[in-house]
């Protein structure tokens, strides 16, 4: 065999500079090919319409003769502050100005923002356990500590919440009363009162999620604490990011104006503003209807998903797990009965090609309890058939006899 | 006259909840009607063709056909690092593997998170003095003391940083070696590779703000450090904002792929990932040579708005400023004569609507200094020239007798 003679690459030298710790990131299974993802909730981008999107950044572009392609507003785009602020008012019950919306790049940077806008170091965070570690994650980099309050089947227990806050100070609450991520559940209307009470007593900032307000499918949505309590007492975070796009990066909080101040203070050194072009672009999809349109057509389709997968998990998995329907959101939350361990049921579908997250990627302490998080958002009829047979085809795998 | 019958709007109540502190922000006098601004070092986005841009957005959609609207790579897209690795070859001696750019957005962004990855809290960041307070405050907010060095004509003044670094651990330095922020000045070959040889020998990072590297007008630019010492000493943050358009907020990072992986983890709680769609548009703007042709086309016109500025300031104000041309970038780095107060002055502009920064928007501690910057970048040569006529006009309004 003839000696190699192109040279290889020269091997790339380790840096001469230490690097600081990392925060831990979930892998994400996304990505895998092959793969059928049950992602947490993330929505089907293929059920968007393109052509209206291109459309609107050509507009954008033009008529504004390139005045988008400046610096600009940290808190921005105002048509697109104004397009999110009419939004509220009519679907959430969320009468704000313009001057209190603040655009960000999808909810973790209005979380981060916020976390660094009200926390000093050392402060306690009171969250929702079960969690969205994603959040968790912003509040901790912001140097607070974080107090996990139980979850039950009313959202968050404000009771015991009320009894720690006789403890100690407490700075703020995360929540996601609408849809509580992972498990679904809805925040009662008593416990909103008591929360929205137990706040303007303490002076603790209610750091509201709505990530998915729309996709309610049972009766109308429940307002958010923020039209119940108003903006001296909760701030809003929104997301476009499961009613249009992940991709698009829209994001924003609806809060008190001193808020928005130090928002962007924030934000001045952590990315300076955001892009005018896709802000334009959104808001002219606000402002013809466009959006709407899409959540109203999306949301059947979702509804149809949601029905399918409960269904089937019954039908071909029923002794198994057990489920309730969602009244919202993009997943299922499920338990596993006894005698399924979850965790190897996961780690053996992974091998059979598909990717669910189960609890512990969502409690406190990263310890394993018997639920999961089974997402059907980006999972069409067919894929779901496929996804359960997958999923029954690895529970078999890891059942002895 | 009648009572007024329609209610004022209910007053806004204050929040309940504490505010931390927030970083000082210097105002922006972009958004002013009527005044020119001399940007410090921001480009004309009228210059920019928009529809091959408006086009890229759409065809990026179409043929990915939505996918980019998904969640993604939190190192951005795969065709823009290919494209931005491409560039760094071919114009910036500078030769780098896609996996080892990591798109941010704007250089902003990318200056956050390099410092979130390599600093713990105390830690010393050498930086330049004059300089750029956008950056120091990124540092800031990461933890990081910051060390002042001195600025002369030589750039960076090397050997005083060597002297610190026998005195205390530096963990990194921060420059602006091709045109110096705000100065204008170019590093010398010498002190750059003594900067080199200094941070190998003690383990310093070097962070390298490129962020103008197109537009050089005396000969060819001058490359890199990072194209010299390589990526285990050399963190290099580059933009789109000045060759293309602020508004994207495409700024990157060429860095070793230990430091890549921080940056995701960093990323992953700041903002999650890029927009895809912009990055697949931008991308293929680089593939088709369109941002090549457009800088060429705008090099020339920046080059003579330098010129013209130059010319025109010597002319009407050579009694109150002295200037060098600078060998490139958007701004002239002027000083003014004895009995001519800048800070005065720059107040004067204003009301005759023309706005400048004056050197103690960019020294360490605030300290006045007979210095301004002048940018030309957003100015046309109509706007120059009437851009010094009211320079001139505010002067004599200033100057006694």
């Amino acid at each position: 065999m003839q000696p190699r003679l192109r040279p290889r690459r020269a091997e790339r030298e380790a840096p001469v500079y230490r690097l600081s710790s990392a925060p831990r990131v979930e892998p994400a299974a996304e990505h895998m090919t092959g793969v059928l993802v049950m992602g947490g909730s993330a929505p089907d981008t293929r059920l968007i319409d393109v052509e209206p999107l291109a459309r609107a950044y050509r507009r954008v572009l033009h008529d504004s003769r390139g005045s988008v392609l400046r610096y600009g507003d940290a808190a921005g785009h105002p048509r697109l502050r104004s397009a999110l602020a009419a939004m509220l008012a009519s679907t959430r019950g969320l009468t704000v100005g313009a001057d209190q919306i603040f655009v960000t790049r999808g909810s973790q940077m209005a979380l981060s923002l916020v976390a660094r806008s009200i926390l000093r170091r050392g402060d306690v965070v009171a969250v929702e356990a079960l969690g969205y570690r994603h959040a968790w994650q912003a509040f901790r980099l912001a140097g607070a500590r974080l107090l996990p309050v139980l979850v039950d089947a009313g959202g968050l227990d404000v009771a015991a919440l009320a009894r720690c806050a006789e403890q100690q100070r407490i700075a703020a609450v995360y929540v996601t009363p609408h849809h509580q991520f992972p498990t679904t559940v809805t925040l009662t209307q008593d416990r909103r009162q008591n929360l929205l009470e137990l706040a303007r007593r303490k002076g603790i900032a209610i750091i509201e999620d709505d990530y998915d307000h729309e996709f309610h499918y049972e009766g109308p949505s429940v307002m958010p604490l923020a039209s119940l309590g108003g903006t001296a007492t909760v701030i809003y975070v929104g997301t476009l990011s499961k009613i249009l796009a992940p991709g698009l990066r829209i994001g924003y909080v609806a809060a008190a104006a001193e808020l928005l101040e130090r928002l962007a203070a924030y934000r001045a050194f952590a990315d300076m503003q955001g892009d005018f072009v896709v802000e334009g672009a959104v808001a002219e999809l606000m402002e013809t209807g466009e959006v709407q349109r899409h959540v109203r057509r999306v949301r059947l389709e979702y509804r149809r998903r949601r029905d399918l997968l409960a269904d089937r998990l019954r039908a071909r998995l029923g002794h198994a797990l057990s489920l309730e329907r969602p009244s919202g959101g993009l997943a299922v939350w499920a338990s596993s009965r006894p005698g399924t361990d979850i965790d190897r049921w996961a780690a053996a579908a992974l091998d059979h090609g598909v990717a669910f997250q189960t609890a512990h990627t969502f409690t406190f302490s990263g310890e394993r309890l018997p639920h999961a998080r089974l997402g059907y958002g980006t999972l069409n009829e067919m894929e779901i058939v496929e996804t359960v047979e997958r999923l029954a085809a690895a529970h078999v795998a890891v059942t002895p006899g």
